[in-house]
């Protein structure tokens, strides 16, 4: 979701200061569900799975006969927003579709409620809702062509080209106008959308995020992940194909393939940081895949030390494949604080300068006089990890390994992860020594490339000239060029060479 | 603002029970300025002078060159939203614009916040943002259309027409779209819109609803009525003339006139009820004409008795009028209570079933044994005027004559007056000797058609082949065919009789 | 209510402002009843209709056999916090009382929950809670002596010493133990307490704060006011006599004479402005002595002018009389805002320095030009009187008299009143002479506090010897010697003399 | 915490449902600190990471020259309540103190603002305020006689005899009457208090709850445990010593011996649940202990399995432990959704269903076909348990072994535990072999008492003659008669026996 537009509209109330996680992140997570009764829980129920995929606002859209299309969207989480009986009671029907965002680097504190998806749009034949995850590559070209032809946006969002595409396309259905709109757009998009009757799923052809689809009874289910199968007791079915589009009613489930078709890529993030440990992804347990990960970056950068501590909860997965592989124990020598929330609602200075210290303290005596390997799942701007070596050394460490379970992050993405400027990324400055000493470590390795493919099944590690995942951050490889950044001046790959 | 589109986002927080007032309301306020440091207060300050026309929702944009447009929108009071100094400093610049809206009767409890004006659009010369007050007659016919070939509605208002119809326009710059779009619509509007430098305000060919202008210092204000151009300590300089559209700059005022020539017909309810008593309308002070109005009632319709009480406040200047020209003394009958709100939260049935006594109580001891004359502005429903009538006679009074300061209420308004269904229009149903022994009292008067045009200034009353204003409330007499409410069933005079 | 304990627990939420309104305030009101079912409900719209008397915060305590003694405390309006069904199932029962609060002038933002009323202590043989209307004048002293002996004050409200003072009595049930308590304090009080089965009423020796009894069905009323019996539709019975207590069972109601016998001196300012209009008093409706009182400005301050003005809404009954007497028109020259708040949250300074203009306009074209005669209740430090004149006179007035329903305000109140330091008013630092420079006006003139004492029926004025009110603020007589004060530094008549 | 008085106070606003989380709970943290700038910021770091012994409400008391004693109380998380600085600005000075708080099980939602510590007291010589963690046994006897004796309960907390017993002491310091008043307390109590210049802490003889003491630049900590000395990056001193009374200045640490010397007894649960793992305890760390309980069971209750995995996050340490001594791998079997809060607001019945899933979901294609040791840290009412296994089961795993770090929980417990009914224990009603029955689990094994105390470092295990910890609930051996709850009927072992 890029922003456009010159209108914005602030959500005042929201004077919070986001923690210094240092991660790239997830930009949404959709959900959807047909044929069951009350739709609106199930559909409360998955995006609570899905929280971790964007914290910053949700919305849900149902319909029944009776009162037609109904939509709710607010700021916050969904298990203070979207679990009340008195607002869930206004959102009847046994079809629903729903949406949870993160708030984007560049529009913190910039949201308006009016940015929230679902997004809604009425036409001749009738109403459709879309909840939209991943990110166009040509929004503002688009953008630029339909107000130059009587479109009115609402939103500042990419997704909203969607919805006017729709509404000018001569299409006689709304899949097929669906399927016409989402020819002209270019970039990710994993699309969960609802008519009234019908449940809708489209993926890129290059399956960038992810989609699955699941069974709930009589019902049918959507979700970014299985883990939001599982929280219904929904059963998993299948993955949604890249290039596929689904159309489900109560009856059938019609299968189409409105792309050209490509090779898939996609998202290799989502294995290293994204999805749930507890999801599976392409067939793979994500858990298992760290877990993998850990073993990998046991055998390419082995030392000897006297435990493996995770940075807790992200590193927790990797850290148990590295002390499986190499024998040396798993401890927990950092504790986290399972109290901090996203935010603290306007700090003090002095509670601001306490940083890390807020969600994170070390067990003291059991690092004291230890050579530990520290292991996490990335290096971002490198500001937390350096933070979190300086409280393993004050507790007494001998020494600090640092393993990463994924290549250094040099290249931005563009395809709907939120993270720092290219100019911010540790690993885009400095060399792998530089930056083991600006940490300030015994040592530091990053998985190779060729060992993150190996961990995610792929034997003989990268194929460069045809690598099986979009793993840009680390590449600079990108699937779709970004028109709209180049646009911009950013300067992909062979051109900065 | 009537409701088309089947997507419902209800305001769930605002569980209320609006007072059984038993009144036609004004819709909606408008105000702008242009050419002062910090706008946004000085809208903020005209919209509480325009709370009355008003109490459902507000909004104000603005605009400068470093942040662009700015745009705030809330349930509830201006005084509870938009005085805060945290809020006010989202809108920063020069330029602004707001409106207030009432809910209307269908859709009580059902307004979402995107319902909520000013609206926005972005067009390929630049963004504009508009506040309506009014009602357009062939809203319906014009969504249709517009959706049609591709517009995408986010409200529910008929006033989002005018947008989508400026961003279909070929037109050059925007006040030459605002002039075409305005063409296309019937009905009433007053209009208050701004671009990145420039204020415009247009009053429909009829001027049914009213639009002033003022000058404060070197800077410019629009605004529904003059009581807030005091309130900010602006000078009133003329009203913006029926069909008249003014596109205002920091440099200078030019005026256009849009739209075909007719006879102008002003709502003659602005005097009767509308506006604030020290508002200044048609170069008639409301509060003298109001005063007039109890004089001709006087005039029509004497009687002897002991006292002429108000019902507070709105019949307070009629019962002064009523006093003075019969020299029967004034007195506070009934006292208001200054504490009661718009609503009470979820009251208890029990509480609910106080009614009107939540609001006003009578003076026992000043009524006992009195013959009492009471002066209201209008009779709706009847049903509270009943109550109040009751609340006298407990009190011991002797007699009760009833004089109403407005002819019969007996059709419905189409031009942005919210007010019950014909069906239950007291005056729709019964002859007045009905209706006088419905409510119960001694005598029961209107004041006459010819009459009330007396106390506007037209001293012959009403000519009925050229009326000076629009009355349909109280005649039938349509100055603009309500084509979506005639497609929708409603049977005007002619055709009912 | 005075402050002295050195703990403070601000009610932080509450950003506010307060209105310049530059009168003085009653600090409390007080309702109970007994025997009806859902006893919380009547209190709630008893406290609404009490309003008036204190806006700051309120609460509710009732009893039933099944939950015991229930509480509710809220800061902000009745309205909003006392009428949800959720928040009055809390409170059942048959019996309960309530308290309103005004913010006293110290206190302003200060005041914690734990200082809002009732209060309530458990003794040996049960519960009890009380609601006081009033101040102690000897409640410092108690205090001291109180904190010696081991008590534990949670409040900073002088109030808590009557429940300290019960706790102590060897009183064998809790009316014996609230007699032993009451005939320790000095001051005013009216209070209304209860204990599982019986709803008390007290009224100090001179009656200074009012208190009625009044009958609903089978049940009984306690009421600082009668429109509080209007609300609920009780009938009036009669006052609770100064030095007189009731105890009241659904059985019977029982009346005792726990002190020393003194003629007693109700407040007057009760008629000159705290109660309501609609509320009788002593015998006599509040509007009819206020309507006296300006009879009696008209006859000993005539003056020749085009109309009679009040300030609403406070000055309106005196100026009914005024014009009544004098025969010139009575008009609404000076309409209110009837949005405002009892405060705007966080006002930018702009919107502040509005001030007067929030919430009163001049109605131009009638004062233009006119000689009007302004009609207030009190000055007190003379700021608003003065933005008013300023108005007027911009507006175009060609004279402007100034004539006030109530004696020159020199000194302070020290029994339940909310006024400015003596300092701070305008009538104890200047002449009249000087006070009408200092406004501006051709005429200022006071009613004379014998026309004062004739307007509420004293046909020959006030009897210096023995006067039959108290009116310290006037006179500087005080009935009760302010021993807190006097410690304090406060310097009473004869001794300032 | 018990329950006397009969008035309620009802926290309203709290509609939630507390998860069935089937633990025992810690009813409090306290922290206090003295000699630096802001106090009060410290004070709520020391509270958030104290947060796990207490979600309910917080409160926060600090003291300076010019302000005197400054006091906020809240609902709530700290970091939701206690970080902003508007409200950290109404706390200044440089010595404060503060305190969490559970809900015990009988006043869930039944809590008001005057049950939330700290609790002030205002004595002849000065104010002082108390922050107490434990339960009173005799509390009721104490009240009983307190009542009698005049003393007026603000709340229904047994905390506040001790205030109350302060009051009548005649010691002419707040320290001396600080001891006389513990002198005449029973049970268990860790108490941090301050006067203007003074902070002190105590902890009653058996040393059930802990106390812990630190150094902060120049200033000095007082804190529950050492997890909140870390997060202000305070050094750890010492523990205060079972029956020792610190009294710190910011010159100096006074320490007394108020109490006759018995053989301190703290409480052992403290190990097993109840503190963070990253605090140090008795000299060892948390972390360590847990891990080392897991490596007992392990020899106490060996099973071949393919894998290890923990009830997260509680039985974490214990699983890693089991795994090192088995060399059974450790895997995250069950993943916790970091989302879930204490609460969901008002869920729809649907959504309450889901129970479990809402925190808790299983990695199936790990759990597939696997023999998986389960470890939690406890049994206590079972339910859970069992939807754990269920959930297990339903993956697909083989077999489910559960080993459980504490003995069996029988009896319940008197000092500051929050805990069901002794009617709701599994292991009050069964034996292993039917609990293991009703777990529907292949084998199911609590650590013995004598291996929990080698754990804690007890070479030869629990010494039934002279045991070294507080273990009632395994044990039914409680160190202090229960006086309160024997009186309302409960059967101490030896009577039941």
């Amino acid at each position: 979701m890029s922003s456009h537009t010159p209108l914005t509209e602030t959500h005042v109330e929201d004077h919070q200061t986001e923690w210094d996680d240092d991660k790239l992140h997830e930009e949404c997570g959709v959900f959807g569900v047909i044929g069951v009764t009350d739709a609106a829980s199930f559909v409360a129920l998955g995006l609570h799975a899905l929280q971790h995929r964007g914290q910053e606002a949700g919305g849900i859209v149902t319909h029944d006969e009776e009162h037609g299309f109904q939509s709710q969207r607010r700021f916050g989480y969904v298990r203070d927003n979207f679990t009340s009986k008195s607002l869930l009671e206004t959102l009847p029907g046994s079809i629903g579709i729903g949406h949870v965002r993160y708030s984007t680097a560049g529009s913190k504190g910039n949201t308006a409620i009016r940015d929230v998806q679902p997004f809604f749009g009425e036409f001749a034949m009738g109403g459709a809702a879309i909840a939209h995850n991943g990110n166009l590559t040509n929004a503002n070209q688009l953008r630029r062509e339909l107000i130059g032809r009587g479109a009115i946006f609402q939103s500042r969002s990419d997704s909203e080209c969607i919805i006017h595409l729709m509404a000018r396309s001569m299409g006689r259905t709304i899949p097929d106008r669906m399927k016409e709109a989402l020819r002209q757009v270019e970039g990710a998009f994993s699309v969960v959308a609802m008519t009234r009757s019908k449940l809708i799923g489209v993926r890129d052809p290059l399956g960038i995020r992810p989609l699955v689809l699941g069974r709930l009874g009589e019902g049918t289910v959507l979700a970014s992940e299985t883990c939001a199968l599982d929280i219904i007791g929904a059963e998993f079915i299948r993955e949604i194909e890249p290039g596929e589009m689904v159309v489900i009613s109560e009856e059938k489930i019609e299968s189409f393939r409105p792309f050209e078709d490509v090779k898939p890529r996609p998202c290799i993030f989502e294995y290293v940081y994204f999805s749930r440990p507890d999801s599976v992804l392409g067939g793979k347990s994500v858990y298992e895949v760290r877990r993998e990960i850990g073993r990998q970056l046991a055998l390419e950068s082995p030392v000897e030390a006297d435990m493996v501590c995770p940075v807790p909860d992200s590193g927790t997965p990797a850290a148990i494949g590295y002390s499986q592989q190499s024998g040396i124990p798993f401890e927990m020598g950092i504790v986290r604080n399972q109290y901090v929330g996203r935010t603290f609602i306007e700090p003090t200075e002095q509670i601001r300068n306490m940083g890390v210290r807020l969600k994170l303290n070390v067990n003291r005596s059991l690092l004291k006089g230890k050579r530990v390997i520290l292991i996490d799942d990335s290096i971002v701007r490198g500001t937390t990890s350096r933070k979190i070596k300086d409280m393993v050394l004050e507790a007494g460490a001998a020494e600090v390994h640092f393993r990463v379970a994924s290549p250094p992050t040099i290249w931005p993405d563009f395809y709907g992860v939120d993270m720092p400027t290219q100019e911010e990324l540790l690993a885009a400055k400095m060399t792998e020594e530089e930056m083991r000493e600006y940490l300030g470590v015994a040592s530091l390795k990053f998985i190779s490339i060729d060992g993150l493919y190996r961990a995610v099944g792929e034997e003989n590690g990268r194929d460069p000239k045809n690598p099986a995942y979009h793993d840009a951050v680390f590449t600079g490889d990108y699937p779709i060029a970004p028109k709209d950044m180049i646009e911009q001046g950013f300067k992909p790959k062979s051109a900065a060479e």
